[in-house]
């Protein structure tokens, strides 16, 4: 299956639709994801169209771990969490939904377990302070 | 918490463990999960100490990617999978249970449930059947 330029994460991309962002460079793209499985879950995505990790380039998917790498102590942090989780999903069998390559940043926390994949929909004005809170970290860090 | 040089994982870095070993360069190793939680479930390490995404460098965090990228596709048809999921766990409260930085490459196969995180040893025999087979089609990959 090819790439599909309208899938979801391409028209956020392209500005065409809203969301939640954390940051952004000239590679990569970072927003909260609507459906979070714990409070901060984060996508990270790069730029350049990719389906997944079958028909990514390997800089493109270097700049994206850079990313993460660079995202998930700030989140842990600005969240409170106590752990984080990084997963990334290839093809339908394997849970992808949106067809262009990202990775989540999930917190975790002591004693509470992930909800499930994509399934409840968060408050657009609880999505906004856990995006502003991120924001003000990474500009306290500096990023 | 600072990085253990007696994690097990560093000593099968250090050949003093043994694994199924499915592939190393300069600065990655990977080898296949005695608990794995679908077939051919492989984890890769950077060779160079470091306990999770908080502490890596982001050289080291790149090869390692670009080896689970080189990967992913090989093991994915060499296990006859339908897709593969990419996880890295964080400090304990993510399910962190060897603190020696690792991605686990997990195949999925339509319909087939994950088995939960480290819960079930896989035969001896199973684990160096199903690492031949990765070898073999890396091998004919030129890799």
């Amino acid at each position: 299956m090819g790439y599909d330029p309208n899938n979801i994460f391409a028209k956020i991309l392209r500005g065409e639709m809203p969301c939640h962002k954390i940051y952004e460079d000239q590679e990569t793209f970072a927003f909260l994801d609507i459906m979070p499985r714990a409070k901060g879950h984060t996508l990270v995505l790069p730029k350049k169209p990719a389906v997944n990790m079958f028909d990514v380039h390997p800089d493109s998917l270097c700049a994206v771990i850079r990313t993460v790498r660079l995202l998930t102590p700030i989140i842990k942090s600005a969240m409170g969490a106590d752990g984080v989780v990084i997963q990334q999903y290839n093809e339908a069998a394997a849970g992808q939904t949106v067809f262009h390559l990202h990775f989540h940043i999930i917190p975790r926390y002591q004693g509470v377990p992930l909800k499930h994949h994509g399934t409840t929909p968060q408050q657009d004005e609880i999505l906004a302070q856990n995006a502003a809170a991120i924001r003000a970290a990474l500009e306290k860090a500096g990023l």
